[in-house]
């Protein structure tokens, strides 16, 4: 299984927290991390899946895979900018979005456009009724709340 | 320049009749109109700027050109699925939402992540004070408005 | 009908003025002109179709449509690096190859690989028998050869 | 280390028997192997890799995983069709490219335009001469002599 954990990469030591112990969460089910590889929530995310000894994978903006945050074990330069975003959440079976800026809502809008299940943690809420395609975000309170809810969804 | 209308490809009559004049004023405006190619609000924009003698782009997430509506005169298909929508918004000087699903949300988060001025009309409203990149979705209350305001915020 | 003319940034005055005379066949032949939107084959052709009143298209590397050059019409700029080279020659019926060093080399092949027609002026010859797939690069010894030919496999 | 293997997704016995041993030779040498992720000879390296315990990534051209081979561990889903060959090329410190068709050309073309080694056993073998950017595909007759040059390579 794959979880993919997005957020921004200039975030607060409040959110970098909450980011670093759901990536420990996902090692801990034995699910890939797949992130975005830079720096803020995705360094965060990565740190706590490499540190309870997980696969990380780290899904870069640019060509030069030395760009990715020193916890990531598996750099993947796309070389295609904004466009890995899709890339991100289209390789996961389930997506974990930790704050976020308009980057991270664009992931949000593509992984839901797709239909993968999107948790948020301390991240966009979404007008309620604005669509009929779905639920939506699914807010969660806490990391291991937001990755047994990506489990569990990412098995249906 | 560039004008790009995002919007549902499965859209209301009343949404259609919106996009329709947004897409007669921007090629009144004497800009190029691009849009996605396909049907819904993309259909009409694109109907509309056709018919006023306006350039339009349909930017295809297929490999396909004949997937394009038909008031498409370029059709660019990219076989890249919903990575193309970072191409629509990247290509544009503004982005013009009108209505709009997941996909629409999309191209307006990765419109406002790398700096293009968007306007809505009957779109998302993103939550004020979330983030302090910049002032977001200028919302529009007619189509002559919201080209008004994609032309002048381009030029600046 | 859209015809695409690829080839090297950097080329030769022979190479440029090869492209150019392509450039304006296509023109007149009715045909938009795609190119990956930059200098050397890409300007010229672009130039020689531009100065015909052909409608001129660039599919750029990059986000800044100000790196077109200054005789395409229409630039799209993609941010997706390298990958934009699959979308110059998917959104073509046909492909003209001037000259071209390695990036030229890479859409005639993803243009052979979805079976669009190549047609070589001073290009890469692809080792006859290598492969069963298809005739690959239709080689032609003059600029309004080359376009016919363009045009008359892009209608079959 | 990252180590790319392309070759054609329809591949005679002969070249899937050494694609695997290319495949066993990276695992042995402690790189990942990054495939496209589908049958032939990525199947056969991909096999080969995890036989040997080695790490296996697939980047695959469509949006489900599953279109995967069973020995991919961590199959990465683009949904960008042909594009995602460039990001198996840019992804990797060298390639290696065993038989192949017009999409394994496109993606030694893309590999040899931003630089990376490109390693050959039974592949094109581009003219000498026509190009002074480098010294292009480095012809290799053994899997082992393959994986060799190409950990070398990479190290430069």
């Amino acid at each position: 299984m794959i979880i993919a954990v997005v957020g921004s990469g200039v975030a607060s030591d409040e959110l970098c927290a909450l980011a670093e112990e759901v990536g420990r969460e996902v090692a801990r089910q034995g699910a890939v991390l797949v992130t975005g590889g830079r720096e803020g929530v995705m360094a965060a995310a990565s740190r706590g899946a490499h540190d309870e000894g997980g696969i990380t994978v780290g899904i870069l903006p640019g060509t030069d895979a030395r760009d990715a945050n020193p916890w990531v074990e598996i750099p993947i330069a796309t070389g295609m900018g904004q466009a890995r975003n899709v890339v991100v959440v289209t390789s996961a079976n389930a997506v974990i979005a930790v704050g976020g800026e308009y980057g991270t809502l664009s992931e949000i809008a593509h992984a839901l456009k797709i239909g993968k299940p999107v948790i948020g943690l301390h991240t966009w809420e979404l007008a309620k009724g604005f669509t009929q395609q779905d639920e939506g975000v699914v807010l969660a309170t806490s990391p291991q709340e937001a990755v047994n809810l990506a489990v569990a969804l990412a098995q249906e």
